[in-house]
Order: C-alpha cells, then sequence, then structure tokens
C-alpha cells in the first residue's frame, strides 16, 4: 500500500509526494499541522496542506530570506522574525556574527514545539542565548516596537488563513515604524509563475512606504511551481548587492547568487514595470 | 467528473495537472505522444507519460536553450537541433537574423506533426525557409557532417528511452567534429536537485572533449523539482556573456538573465568541482 501526501498547489495542479511514515498531526488554535517522512525529500511539514519545508530543499529558502536582507546591511545586529516557527530563518540569522538580538515572534507554539522534537536541524538556533521566541501576531506586535530593528523578515505561510494581515498596507507601515533608521523589510511573496498579481500589488504597496523596494527569487522544489519571491523594502541600503564579505557556511547562498537573485525574467520585469501581471 | 494528468516525476514524486480534453493520443514508433488541454498550462504535451512542453511554460525552456549559444557566438549562420520537434526550439532561433539555415534532426515524425496541429505557435518556424525537417536519429545523422554547425542543440527528452544515445561520450565526440572551429553545443541536462550525479557525469564527459564547458539554469515549472539545466560545450567563445546585442522579442531571456543563470547555487558549484554529487 502507498500512501501519499497531496498539496492541492491551484484548484488544477498538485505536487503528491510519498510518505512512508505520520509524524506528527494536530489541529492547533491557528491551523492543521502535519507532519510526514518521505523517501524523497526526507521529514515534510505541512500547514493547512501546504508544503512549508522540506529536510531536502529548506537550507534554499532559509538561507534566502535571511542572507540577502542580512548582508545587504553593513552591521545587522536586532532582527525580528515574524512566523518562521521552525526555526530555519532564525538559524540562518545567527550564524551572522553581528547579530546580537533575533526575536521570532510566532503566533503557533504548537509550530515551535513540533520543530523542536522532529526538526532538531531547523530549531537549532532556539535555545541560542540570543534568540528570543514570542508567541504571538506578529502585527499586533510590531505596534510598541518603533526604531527597533536593522532587519525585519516576514517569514509566513500564504497571505489567507492566519497570515493575511501580514501584506497589508498597515502592517508594512508599522513595520517601517519599526525599523531603525537604515532597516530592511523581506518578506516571502509567493509564485512569480502563479501570483504574479499578488507580486505586482505588494511591490505597488510597499513602494509607497519604503525608497527602495526591490524583488529577488530562488528556486524551492516543492513550492507551487518551484519558483518563489521575496519583496525587499529598504530605507537606505541597495538589497541587490552584498554590503559586506562573509565566510558563512550554505549551500545555496554565495555572494554571486545574491545579486543573481535579483536578475528578473523579462516577463517579471514588465509586470513591475508596467504594474500589470501578465 | 475530474480528470488529472499524471507525471511520475520520480517513483516518490507526483505532479498532477487538471485536464478538460484529451487532444491527440498515439502509440508512434518510438514513444507515445499525448496532448491534453488543462485550465491551469494551456495545452500540455507528454511524451512516454513526461512532461514535455506546456502553452505556460515553453517559452522559458526554448527561449533559453536556443538564445543562450546563439548570443554567445558573434555570428551563429548553420545551427542543428536534435529532438525538439515541437518546434519551439527552431522558432527562436530563427528569431537571429544572421542564421541562414536551421535543420532539426527529429526521430519522430509523429511529434512534428501533432506539434503542426496543437502547437501552432511552436512550429511556426516550420514552414520558414531557412527551416529543414530531417526525420533521422540524431546521433546517426550527425556522423557525416564534419565540420557544418556553428551551433548544435540536443533538445531532447530524459536519457532513457529514444534519447540515451544523445547523451554518451561517443555522440558527444562526433557533435564536436560536426561543429565548425567556434562551435557550441548545448545539452539540457535535466534537474540539479534530482539529477545531479547525472550533471556532474555530463559535465566530467565533455570536460574530456570540449576546451570550455558550462552549465546553466533556468526555472521550469512544469520539470522535475522545477528546475532544469542545461550544459554547453564551447571550441572558442565564453558561453558564459553575450558575445553581441540583439533586439529580439522575448518573454524570459535578456542579456542580464544569460549572464544570471551561469551563477550556481553552491552546491552545485561544489558538486561540479569535486565531481560528486551532493
Amino acid at each position: 500500500m502507498k500512501l501519499w501526501v497531496t498539496e492541492k498547489q491551484t484548484p488544477d495542479l498538485s505536487l503528491l509526494i510519498r510518505t512512508t511514515a505520520t509524524l506528527f498531526r494536530k489541529s492547533s488554535n491557528h491551523q492543521n499541522i502535519l507532519i510526514v517522512d518521505t523517501p524523497q525529500y526526507g521529514k515534510v511539514l505541512l500547514l493547512d496542506n501546504k508544503f512549508q519545508t522540506t529536510d531536502m530543499d529548506e537550507f534554499i529558502y532559509h538561507e534566502m530570506i535571511a542572507h540577502v536582507p542580512l548582508y545587504s546591511h553593513p552591521a545587522p545586529s536586532k532582527v525580528l522574525v515574524i512566523g518562521g516557527g521552525d526555526g530555519g530563518t532564525v538559524r540562518e540569522v545567527l550564524k551572522h556574527q553581528s547579530v546580537d538580538l533575533v526575536e521570532l515572534a510566532e503566533i503557533d507554539r504548537d509550530v515551535v514545539e513540533a520543530s523542536k522534537k522532529y526538526f532538531p536541524h531547523l530549531s537549532s538556533g532556539f535555545s541560542d542565548h540570543r534568540c528570543k521566541i514570542i508567541i504571538a501576531d506578529g502585527v499586533t506586535y510590531i505596534k510598541n516596537m518603533a526604531g527597533s530593528y536593522d532587519i525585519i523578515i516576514v517569514d509566513s505561510t500564504d497571505p489567507i488563513g492566519p497570515a493575511a494581515n501580514l501584506f497589508t498596507e498597515d502592517f508594512y507601515t508599522a513595520a517601517y515604524a519599526s525599523l531603525r533608521a537604515n532597516g530592511i523589510l523581506v518578506s516571502q511573496t509567493e509564485s512569480p509563475f502563479l501570483h504574479t498579481d499578488f507580486i505586482v500589488k505588494t511591490n505597488r504597496t510597499l513602494s509607497a512606504i519604503f525608497p527602495i523596494v526591490r524583488l529577488y527569487l530562488a528556486p524551492i522544489p516543492t513550492y507551487p511551481s518551484g519558483l518563489w519571491s521575496f519583496t525587499v523594502g529598504s530605507k537606505k541600503y541597495d538589497p541587490s548587492v552584498p554590503s559586506r564579505k562573509g565566510a558563512i557556511a550554505t549551500k545555496y547562498y554565495t555572494p554571486e547568487i545574491h545579486k543573481a537573485s535579483f536578475v528578473l525574467p523579462r516577463f517579471l520585469e514588465d509586470a513591475i514595470r508596467t504594474n500589470k501581471a501578465i
């Protein structure tokens, strides 16, 4: 008998991964959490039936959402991660020696606890003395944090359900206020192929708030279409080039990848420039 | 009732696309050909149950397999496409004004005929006076073509079944001989995530024949893992930078994308350098 876990990526598109064990299953106060073991991609975390992270490809997402903004800043010290309850982003942030505090504002305590148990290589940073876990809604949390952070990373689920408020003009305005004078915000912004409208809209929203707004891409095999986007709002630094050198151990990120990830396919460049999806 | 077409990308991984119509189905002398219509990606061509091309993402594959080698050459005149029976690669090659002949050596006449009927936007170049279609095995065909081509593009199916011979040392040696003095060969070489061993092996094989061997990447949503690789063997020109400017209409390719597509993730750089997959 074969068991497959399925993400209906759109009503007309599904990705199936064969599973050998169901390790964890819980309906938390916020979402359905499922962790399965798979021969193809190792352990896989799903939230509300969407693939969030897998042992195989987690390094790409976590390195790219963390190192691009952190290397764009000459000396990031205080970092806020919103969402990211699996811990992978915190782990990457902590590789930067200039960081003396990374706060994780995660709404769902059960995700944090499940990751500690089933993804120890992701949640390894939780025990670092520079890491502070806050179980809270990121939207509410940042309201009292004016001028606090060098970097804010929105490592959220899709812009529906629990995470919908993390993609609004109100949220981005509050995030701008909670950044220091030279701060940088980054947010995961879905697939360039399947969610072009959303990317264009987010770009427009952020451009009304931040002086510098840029988009970059990375391949994530288990996300819909296999290609993912990240949108950066920056107060001062150009996020498309590293501000400093480093010797951090990575599997995906390099300074050359940093620059190359901002080079957009023509259809996406056109969509952003004309404010219209293809 | 819902009908889905499935590619078992590996024994443990499947991609499903919902279909609304079966347009063509034939067991040819070489393979099973299936063309379906889908709400997500438009018309979709499958050969032996593998997604080959779709209306939605065909532009990426065809632009990248054609324009990268052609723009690396200062004046490509004679081009051979092996495989590529749908015509998308020929269509892109013909956009270069310096090209006065593109030969298509396709083993399966039924693919060519089906594409003429169901993918007219792909097969549009077949009626161009500069295009010559040869129904033949590419491996045999090039044996009598010493010193004939500026560019050879191996636009084949996976390195199993009908296409297996297109990835051997014997074939690459014959391809080298059939190129002109400054010629360039490019071959699709599978997924960096799922077929790293194969990419490393191909790199090694080509490096024993060509003085310059480079790898580049492009996202293809309907191919396994969503990221695809292309390996170039070049006699003289550096394939990672365009040799000339152009004003060709594209949806994916730009001169900046050309350069960025050669920037490899660290794990892949390491695999190539050390001759070992991750």
